[in-house]
Formats: C-alpha cells, sequence, structure tokens
C-alpha cells in the first residue's frame, strides 16, 4: 500500500479531520511528509506525542485551559493516527489507549468539563462523557454516537455546538467502538447499549429525563436510528449519514471492510458478509420509529449509496421528517462541514428545547 | 497581476485566513477558482453573501447561534476580500462597509455577545467591540489592535481565546483602521486612541480599571507598544509580531507598502517613505515602557526583519519581559496560530489576572 491509499483516505476524510479540529498546518505537514501508508501511524503518533508535551508544560505552569486544548489535540492525533489501521491490531490498541488516555487527561481541563462516567451494563462497564452547558437546569442532552472507527473523543467541537445551544451531550463508546471494543466487540443489539445510558441519564438530576435525543455519524448513524426507534424514551434523532443495511457489502472501500471484519471480531470479510446482514438491517426496524427524524447525507458519498436514503426515508414516512442531501457531499458532509454541522445542532435544539 | 500575486498573498496569509476563522473548504475552493487576482474581491465577495444569505434564513427561524456564527463568517469573506485591494478605493469602501455590517448583525448572537460602542473623541467616534466573560466582576481586559489592514471583526477567534481565560476582550478600529478610515487616516499619535479608550474602560464597572492589558499583531504589534509605553495605565502588553521601524521599505513587500500609503492618505511610496521615517519609529518610545512586555515573532518573516527583534529587546531591557521567536515562524507566526496564539493568551491571563 502507497501513496494511493493515503490520497483516498486524504480525501475521503480531510474534511473530517479539519472539522473535527485537526488544524490545518499539521494536517499540510504530514500530508507531505508521509509518502508511504506505512509511516501514517508513526507520523500521526509523532504529532500527538508534540502536542502532549506541550499540554504538559502548560498544565505544570497552571495554564489548564491551554493544557486542555492540548490534551485534546493530542488525543486527536493518535486517534487519527490509528483508526485505519485494522491490518495490525498491536499498534492499533497502543494508540487507542494512547487517545484515550490523552482525552482523559484534557476532560476536567475542557470548557465545560467533560465528566469521565464507567456506566455498569451487566458484566460491561460503559466509557462516557458528560457535559453539562451553563444556565437552565434541567437541560435537555443529545446522546453522542461513533461508528466504524470514530469514538467518543472525536466529537468535542460538534459537542461544543450543543452546548452553546443549550443542550448537554453524553458521548459514549459502544460495542466494538474505542475503549469498549477491548470489552466487547460489535453486536446486533446496540440499542441495549444506548438504553443503558438513557437509563443512567434518568438518574441525573441535571438532566431532563423527557427531553433526551440522539446522533450518530455514519455506522453511527445506522445505530442512532435504531437506538430511536426500539428505544422510545428518546425524543429526537439525527442521522448523520444514511446507512439503511449492508447489502453493498462487495462494492465498501477495503479499508471499510477491514474496519467491519475487526469491530466484530470476525475472522474474515466472508463471516463479516454473512454477519451484516442481519446485524446491520434497519428493515422492520426503522418502521418503529416514533420521534422527529433528521437525516444529512451527502449525494456523492463514496460508502454509503445514495438510496439508502430514500429508504429510510420511505421507511419513516410516518414520523416528523427532516432530509438534507446535499448534491456536493461527500461522505457524512465532511467536505461541507462549515455549514451542515451548526444545522444539525439547531435541530437538535428546536426539537429538544421547546 | 496574477497568479503569482494569488500565490504570494497565499503564502503569506493561508494560515491567518484559517486562523482567524475561514473555513478550510472555502479557502480550497477559492484558491482553485481564482487563477487571476482580479477575480480575488469578487470570489471572496461572493462566498460572504452566501454565508449573509444563510444567516438570515437562520435568524428568521430563531436559530440565533447560528445567525451570529454565518455573519461573522460573512463578514469575514468581506473582509478578505478587500483587505488587499488598495488599488481600487471605491471597491475597496464597498467590502469595508459590508464587512461591518455583517459583524454589527453578528455581534448580538455571538457567544459572549459583542457590544458595539463608538467611543467619542474629539471630533471622532471610535467603533469598537467590548465582550465580557461569564464569571467574576470586575474583569481584567485586554484592548486588541489590528494593524495595516486587519481591523477588530478579525479578532474573534483570539477574543474568544480570552474569553475562555477569563478576560474581557475590546476591539476598536484606530486611525487608518476599518471603519475608522473613513474619519480619520493613519497619525502618529495613535495612542491618543488607545488612552481615550482606556478612558472609557474606566467608566465601566465590569471592567477592573487596573488589569488593563493590550495587544496587537503586524503593524499592530508597533502600536501596541507605543500604546503601552506611552499609556501607563496598561499593565501588560503583547507585540505579536515586531515592527520596529520602517527603515526597510524599499525591501517591503509592495502590496503591502501601498497600503501603507493608502491608510495614511499619502500620494504616493516616496511621500509615504518620509512620513513613515517619523510615524512608525520606537526609537525613544519603547524605552519608555513599563508594563511587562511578550514578543512573539517569526525567523522567517518576510515582512519584519529579524534584527526588529533584537531592537526592541534592548530597547526594553529593563522590563520583564518574554521574547518567543519561532525558528519556523512565518509572518506573525501565522504558520503556526495552533501553538502560538492559545500561550499569548495564557501569557495576558497570567499577567492580568495573578
Amino acid at each position: 500500500m502507497s501513496r494511493a491509499v493515503i490520497d483516498t483516505v486524504l480525501r475521503l476524510h480531510a474534511g473530517r479531520f479539519v472539522g473535527d479540529g485537526v488544524p490545518l498546518p499539521d494536517l499540510e505537514q504530514l500530508t507531505r511528509e508521509i509518502t508511504n501508508w506505512e509511516r501514517w501511524f508513526e507520523a500521526w503518533t509523532r504529532v500527538g506525542d508534540r502536542y502532549a508535551r506541550l499540554a504538559a508544560e502548560c498544565e505544570a505552569e497552571g495554564a489548564t485551559v491551554s493544557a486542555g486544548e492540548f490534551f485534546w489535540q493530542a488525543s486527536l492525533f493518535h486517534h487519527y493516527g490509528q483508526f485505519l489501521w485494522f491490518h495490525d491490531p498491536p499498534v492499533r490498541e497502543k494508540g487507542q489507549r494512547r487517545k484515550v488516555e490523552m482525552y482523559n487527561r484534557a476532560a476536567p481541563y475542557l470548557i465545560p468539563p467533560a465528566e469521565r462516567l464507567e456506566i455498569p451494563n451487566g458484566p460491561w462497564r460503559i466509557p462516557a462523557f458528560l457535559r453539562l452547558p451553563p444556565g437552565e437546569r434541567p437541560t435537555p442532552c443529545v446522546i453522542l454516537l461513533g461508528g466504524l472507527e470514530s469514538t467518543k473523543e472525536e466529537s468535542l467541537l460538534f459537542e461544543n455546538m450543543c452546548l452553546r445551544r443549550g443542550l448537554a451531550t453524553l458521548a459514549f463508546d459502544g460495542p466494538g467502538q474505542g475503549e469498549m471494543f477491548f470489552q466487547v466487540r460489535f453486536r446486533a443489539d446496540f440499542e441495549l447499549f444506548t438504553s443503558t445510558v438513557v437509563d443512567y441519564l434518568h438518574t441525573r438530576p441535571e438532566i431532563d429525563a423527557g427531553r433526551i435525543g440522539i446522533l450518530g455519524r455514519s455506522l453511527g448513524g445506522h445505530l442512532a436510528v435504531r437506538s430511536a426507534a426500539l428505544e422510545r424514551r428518546l425524543r429526537a434523532c439525527v442521522a448523520w449519514g444514511s446507512l439503511y443495511d449492508l447489502r453493498h457489502w462487495d462494492s465498501i472501500p477495503e479499508l471499510t471492510r477491514r474496519g467491519f471484519v475487526y469491530i466484530a471480531g470476525l475472522a474474515d470479510p466472508e463471516e463479516a458478509r454473512e454477519f451484516y446482514r442481519t446485524a446491520v438491517d434497519l428493515e422492520g426496524v426503522a418502521q418503529r420509529m416514533r420521534c422527529p427524524l433528521y437525516v444529512l447525507h451527502g449525494a456523492r458519498d463514496e460508502v454509503l449509496p445514495g438510496d439508502h436514503v430514500e429508504r429510510l426515508r420511505a421507511a419513516t414516512a410516518r414520523v416528523d421528517q427532516t432530509f438534507v442531501v446535499m448534491p456536493e457531499g461527500n461522505h457524512c458532509c465532511h467536505n461541507l462541514y462549515p455549514v451542515v454541522r451548526p444545522r444539525m445542532a439547531d435541530w437538535l435544539a428546536s426539537k429538544l428545547r421547546s
């Protein structure tokens, strides 16, 4: 694998990197520097370590705002260093753990701070971060889901958009995601974990239990729809990217397929094709949706076919629907992040704060 | 003038554009699209108008957070459309006024809001924006200065860094800058305008009059040093870029020279060389500095020669000095914005909040 892989990754993800907080000068430097895919992990990790050192210096001198932001930056670089590194699990795991460590150090210094939670669920503990906006109590809350290789540490900037609009945020890793991968692999019944999180939010006096919504991105968009369809206490749902099922398995980019094999702990793509035929499928599920639904989709998505939008629209025809399909948008409209992201937060605020 | 001009402008300013808030996808689109310098104004203005329409839609539906951010985005594009358009004053003026209009519409919706002020000073009214952090009252405050073609509408993201650290911000246009250009051209005694602003801050009960600092960028760095040296009520000074004088007039990039001619309302570069020989000169001024000084400078600055740093260091040798010279930094270290900007805000907080 070589420069072609890097070009594909950048075409699919550059808007995501920057939209989620990677500073442009660092991305440009990495793009120039990494000429071979084999060097990706090491190069991103080195930048992450540089931010970590800077953060520690700031922390030592009491500059906690900078410490929080630089530890978060460090976390992002460790995240993107490993996010597609499915071919070498020990290295990927090292990057994951370093990312988690950095974000945990950032959490208390963020504005508002991120409270780290470990919510018991049977034999597992769901790792999560809760952030509360200033002002009104109890406050509505949005549950944020990552996708195939995105995790709770990646949503800070979107959380900030929610917080500025008076919405608390709870981001968690579900089965197969981030830290949770080490406890439990991806499962078809992701919604049970969402429901456990909703149970937990009901115990928090700062949260208005009647005004909890959910948003998920990419595979997380699918999981958000599934969760909202099966967990009736959710009052609003955003699918940031529309994945209805995985019938198009053979046309998915190879790195993405590897990711699906990895998160479910399967042996090979053949086994994965069979597993996901039922494990990722909204048929008969989406039809149960009752809460308002907002779907954002890019017409130029290379991963999610356009007919998924129409199938989801038809399956949820009875609910309060808003479908935003951007003609120029790529996967999850990452290339249009400055315009589309604030509007999802606006919609959530309009549904949960009215 | 052609593509070469554009490449120069991008080399000098790309980090500034993004660091000050231009979204990357828009910058990339403009970079691809503008092949001829003559199209610069029109292309940026068109993006600004698009954000303005989006902002107005958000405002109409009550999504005020998005309205504020999109009006601010619109303002930025109108700003950068005209910022170097010195050869065509009527067009530049149109862009300036549109920028101001957009920022004024954003101001009440920003978080925290920006209060528009027009501070009387003799026959003039100094346009300014004041923003107050949540929490502690009275609060310390940082006065922010633009430079040759930067104005009070350009500092929002740096203001946010100050605000997160518990510092109020007051950004104003002085003689020759932004809106103030239409009232009064650049003058040697810029510090009189700063002092008027300090007088005003003394009337505000929310502001701690004993804890007012100042920061300026590029030419503004020069003006900040001049102001702090001559206005003893300023308790901390940051020069974001070190310009000691304009003896290197003939080696300044041509567009920059044009800017100096323009802001002072002079006839030609010859007249300007003569005017600036005394109007921009810290000799005998910097030596009067008594407050702590922080200087950030890029060793690869193409506009400000490196010996200016050493002359400023020598002239202010008796004060509490922090000189940060970044070996890889370009003009104002714009290419290193993610790392250097938070540290200036940290320093200001350490001096004004202790």
